[in-house]
């Protein structure tokens, strides 16, 4: 049974790497063409859409499915809208395949360094359908077939979108196998796509910490870890502390759920007197909870104790925890203990701490009196993205369409010999 | 007792984390004076390192070690100037650290992209106590702390090496322990290695393909793949036969041990008739046997036969497979089937076949009229080399400093919020 599951798996990313060279070589004209015939195809069977999206909404129901997650699974018309914007908006960016760099040795040898497409990219998702045109329609202009495996709420959902997917590169004359979805959402088939080495050039986990850990535990082909975010906000002794808490409502408010909100403050001895009746009262006013050290239950008698267990949990939730901390550099030992190397911020004028803090905190986006929440693709000026990278190999940070491409070196001669 | 083992190399692993955030923001100046303090240490301690190596040769020949591995095993005076000289080199090139670029946002956000080390290096290396120094050296100039775990034959150099990179980091004002040597040569230890999540920022295997594949298998810390080089020169109908024999020669002959060398020729079926004699002449003067498919031994009547397994073998010998093939395009099929995505030539002197194979062959470098043995940091232009990966994801052929790199984003605001 489990072997069945695995030829299943083997047949669609052979078939995906069968026909990912024409979509390697198309023009950029050719796959803009794609995008935009997704988008416009997205748009004309909204209704079919949906229709599959009820199936997907009423089986989750069924089978007890909470609202936070049935949420995620929801699409609306609105939704579907945005997808095919995000295509579109695809389409408008820069191709990052063929780019690149060229010297000649003293030899004669002519060397070019380009950029080229990965080849075959594996995404392992959740219920979201959403997820499924993104990463399609990312790896469609860089030039990539996809395996895609969403999670078994979002099947019916994911056949829709998929399908137009393929009909959008089939009408523009490009390979529709090169985009494929794994039907069988068992947990074997996920199991099973981690194990394609020489089929999947490079394997994506998109979604929750339990996730993302299996795929890295389990796989045998590259992985890029994405999304782990426990983010920190250090304000030091000098921060200006109207600019802090503006920040500090922000980074834990704004949108709790997602990698780039801060999970827990750090707050320089000098100003925890001043500053944490302020933070607590403006929590108080959004519904936050504060989980404090000892030392802040000193100022704040009235909040729950913070345990070792919270330093190390991304809330994702409307929950701050707090410390008090001697020094800049307590801040910096809390952070690169406790932080998931994402986004770290400080408050603070004085240039030193703020150069000490950005050279020393090992994360993919370390901010200086910013909040955490701009560490994003659309943010940084990139376009769409497929996802915060928190690995340090390859991609680190926010990663646009060029991290889906490799490097390869084209070398021309005339007869040469070493 | 496996327990010790993984305490014991945890324990150097933290040591060399804990001191690496010093080697890290070291000034260029400061990495290259260790470099070159080495490098001087290493000419001082010849006797002291020769003294070392014997007894490791003793041992080995005791333990009936073969022939081919007590030479790469054996240390020599020039062998201990080519690594002091190796030192030098890397002093000698660009610090790839602090480079980058930078950009504002339309909300003020300055964002800088630069480059920073990895923080620490992992390596498992073979019974080649040149390697040590090498990885050390590399690892110092690209500001990161490196864990070395060498092959049980050669503890004993590699120790009297590795005494000597640390006291050259001292005398530079630099952290001695942010250069590790794992003594427990047991295969626990290195298993150990590959588990230290948090703790190895990316592991490197150097050797063969045994090495490489438990690597790969294995570890749950981040790996770049090396070394492995089953390469091949196709012939095409057009090609200059003179041309297409030296290269071949080359590519076969002049170091057939090494991941560069071609381990296969295809020849297209126009040529076969007049092309095969002249190869065959050739290797027999260079005592290389050939193992050809049918229709080379209908040329060819007195080759040994090749079997499937031929295809898929890196001889590292002199041995030489040898296919018939009638098209381009069975050439690059057998090509991406066989290949280890390292090293690949075609000779023509027609420019569609020669774009079309430099564009759809899937390898780290693609070559048209050049042997393969150009695969290689020096003859790329890129001085001293940590290896040749032959993955995808982060880099990709011969890897320089920057390979020991990845990228961090600093981003100045004055009070922005999303």
């Amino acid at each position: 049974m489990e072997n069945a599951v695995f030829n299943e798996v083997y047949d669609l990313c052979m078939r995906a790497k069968a026909n990912s060279a024409t979509l390697a070589r198309a023009r950029t004209e050719v796959k803009n063409q794609a995008l935009c015939t997704f988008a416009q195809l997205l748009r004309d069977n909204t209704a079919a859409i949906l229709a599959a999206n009820e199936k997907d909404l009423a089986n989750a129901k069924e089978n007890g499915v909470k609202d936070t997650m049935l949420d995620r699974l929801r699409l609306t018309e609105a939704r579907i809208e945005g997808m095919a914007k995000g295509a579109e908006d695809i389409a408008r960016l820069d191709d990052p395949v063929g780019k690149g760099d060229c010297w000649t040795r003293p030899n004669g040898l002519s060397i070019r360094r380009v950029r080229v497409p990965m080849g075959v990219v594996g995404v392992i998702f959740e219920a979201r359908p959403n997820v499924a045109a993104d990463v399609a329609a990312l790896c469609i202009k860089s030039g990539n077939a996809v395996v895609l495996r969403g999670g078994k709420e979002a099947i019916q959902s994911n056949r829709a979108i998929v399908a137009l997917v393929r009909r959008a590169l089939a009408e523009s004359g490009l390979a529709a196998e090169a985009v494929q979805l794994i039907e069988n959402t068992t947990r074997a088939s996920s199991e099973a796509l981690m194990q394609m080495r020489g089929l999947i050039d490079v394997l994506v986990p998109r979604g929750g910490k339990g996730l993302i850990r299996a795929v890295v535990d389990n796989a045998r082909v590259p992985v890029i870890e994405t999304g782990a975010g426990n983010c920190h906000l250090y304000i030091h002794a000098d921060a200006d502390l109207s600019m802090a808490l503006d920040i500090a409502v922000n980074a834990k408010i704004s949108r709790p759920s997602v990698c780039n909100a801060c999970e827990t403050i750090l707050v320089n001895e000098a100003v925890a007197e001043k500053f944490l009746p302020m933070l607590k009262e403006a929590m108080d006013a959004h519904h936050c909870e504060i989980r404090g050290c000892e030392r802040t239950r000193e100022i704040l008698p009235d909040v729950t104790p913070a345990t070792e267990e919270d330093w190390d949990t991304e809330y994702n939730d409307l929950i701050l925890a707090v410390r008090v901390v001697d020094t800049l550099d307590k801040a910096r030992i809390h952070i690169n203990r406790y932080g998931t190397g994402h986004s770290e911020t400080i408050v603070t004028n004085d240039l030193s701490a703020a150069e000490y803090f950005q050279s020393a905190v090992d994360a993919a986006a370390v901010y200086v009196n910013a909040s955490t929440r701009f560490t994003d693709g659309g943010e940084f000026g990139f376009g769409a993205e497929l996802g915060i990278s928190t690995q340090k190999l390859h991609a680190r940070g926010p990663m646009g369409l060029t991290a889906l491409t490799t490097e390869k070196y084209l070398i021309n001669g005339n007869g040469q010999v070493r």
